[in-house]
């Protein structure tokens, strides 16, 4: 059994742009083989990023605590048991749940979101990418805040991301007529050929207002956001009376050093009689089966496409986090540390 | 009977602050005699100004259509119905709807608001102000968009005007814990002693960001906002979580020569699950008797205050609107032109 427990620690707040040198790798020692009734000790096996965690790194109150400096990294994970005082986590369960950037972690029933076990036959890779969080995220915000009816016009920001392309691919099973955007050729591509996503605009090469007027002529019903700013702005322009603007997230803002100002027209949510609305998917968790379900039906019948980028050692955890932020990553970006044994 | 129907036409639409320049005055014949069924001939007894009047100049499509260049301007009013082709109306009745800048005018039950009979007994002057559209306004954007609970706290801007003080007041009787903001001495004394809203912020005089952190130590429930611009990021930031901001109106830049920039906070939304929905009264007008209703009982018992300012003269009507927009009027701007016979 290794005694050494790596770990990436928070050195400091990112001004800016996140990246490795806002990190420090340090060698602790494992921890305590003591554990309390109910407790786990995992062995992290796989590691997912999304852009919510740059919002963990900043020094504000929201719906989780920052990261605190000196802490390692939070981070969405699946892990092994390896030792276990909870008779409902067998050493060997693989769980899920807010992991850290370490090897080894102890799972606490008492913690916000406890370790769950991943549902028989589930690889770690699938539970964090089509069946994580970001499909979940997908599914309720689109579903529950959007309220997209048959027929509609949905638009849908960060199309080709993890949370993005479920929405998009969502919309279309429940028919609506769908509009993704996204950057580069590529990631249209993908969107066009394996998400059968027929409207693509890639806002690198297009004029995003001109195109969304010309896609949507009857106006947006459901905008789904992931991007914020002049993407936003845009998409307000072509909202169609009584449109729902849910915001899942603002990624072209995350890494501004000082807070950019917001959409000129928002005089066109009282005129138009809009709606716009964020939500975190933690408050939805109780419902995740019903997700889940749903999730599983489509994908088994092949209505669903998704993507994986497959990153690969501790050493690279951070330079893989800010691969979300540069649009390098292809699919919902992971990190493998190690195999269930 | 006059032979002459005096008429404010729009001459060209404003960029910037709107004025007498804007309009011009003519004197145009008499209406047709010749009316079609159901139609009635009225003159004009009172004019309502709304700081929405200035969007109905701008020459976009909106909830309305703009008003033309060389159209007299759109305006709400009381009119007295001095010849009638309709049995539900007639000579002598007392109406209320959408009116114009005119001294005579064709009411039309094929018109998108038509002309609708006073209840008895109601003056003009409060058809207009506390039982007008802008208490509708308060009434079910408070309501219906906002849904405050008791015990929450609701934040109004433009607090002593129309709109504000009866949303600030209606909050009040429905036991929820109000802090109105309004600019100067004048209006916030109002507010605080004929209004029974304790807390008042004077933007004027007191730091916005500040004052509401200080006055609404919980965060704020529902934010209800007639003025935009600083005033919306402000309370944004002070919103409590699944808080409501109901889109009203936004003042503050109604006479902007181009676009401002939006709040630069809208993350917050997403972080903490906010709603941000703007809504038109119109489309609430089939629920007008509940409004009215409710509003009567609470103005009998003495439990709303109001007050109106009342310009006279045609010739002064384009200087009257331009008092909503400096905050020169006191209460419900309106201007009357005639007694009812």
């Amino acid at each position: 059994m290794a005694t050494v427990n790596r770990q990436w620690l928070l050195k400091e707040r990112p001004l800016g742009m996140v990246g490795p040198e806002h990190f420090q790798l340090v060698e602790s020692p494992m921890p305590e083989p003591d554990l309390a009734a109910g407790e786990v000790l995992l062995k992290t096996l796989m590691l997912g990023f999304d852009p919510a965690m740059r919002g963990w790194l900043m020094d504000v109150p929201s719906y989780l605590p920052p990261v605190a400096i000196g802490e390692p990294m939070r981070a969405s994970g699946v892990g092994q048991v390896i030792r276990s005082e909870n008779p409902d986590l067998p050493v060997g369960t693989l769980v899920q749940g807010l992991s850290n950037w370490q090897e080894y972690s102890i799972g606490s029933p008492q913690s916000q979101l406890p370790p769950m076990p991943l549902p028989a036959g589930t690889p770690p890779n699938l539970a964090l990418s089509v069946f994580g969080t970001t499909s979940l995220t997908a599914y309720f915000g689109l579903l529950d805040v959007g309220q997209p009816r048959q027929g509609e016009t949905v638009l849908v920001s960060g199309a080709a991301g993890a949370t993005g392309s479920v929405v998009a691919q969502i919309a279309r099973l429940k028919g609506c007529k769908v509009v993704g955007i996204a950057g580069g050729q590529e990631k249209c591509d993908w969107l066009r050929n394996a998400c059968n996503i027929e409207a693509v605009i890639d806002y690198k090469q297009e004029s995003l207002d001109s195109r969304i007027g010309e896609l949507c002529p009857e106006g947006v019903n459901v905008f789904f956001d992931n991007v914020g700013g002049d993407t936003l702005q845009a998409a307000i322009n072509h909202m169609a009376d009584f449109g729902r603007l849910v915001l899942c997230g603002a990624i072209a803002g995350y890494n501004d050093e000082a807070p950019q100002p917001g959409p000129n027209n928002l005089m066109l949510l009282t005129t138009r009689r809009l709606r716009m609305e964020g939500f975190i998917v933690i408050d939805y968790l109780d419902r995740a089966a019903e997700a889940i379900d749903a999730l599983t039906e489509w994908v088994m019948a092949g209505e669903i496409a998704w993507r994986e980028d497959i990153q690969e050692g501790f050493e690279n955890i951070p330079a893989t986090l800010q691969r979300l932020f540069t649009g390098a990553n292809e699919g919902k970006q992971l990190l493998k540390l190690a195999e269930p044994v």
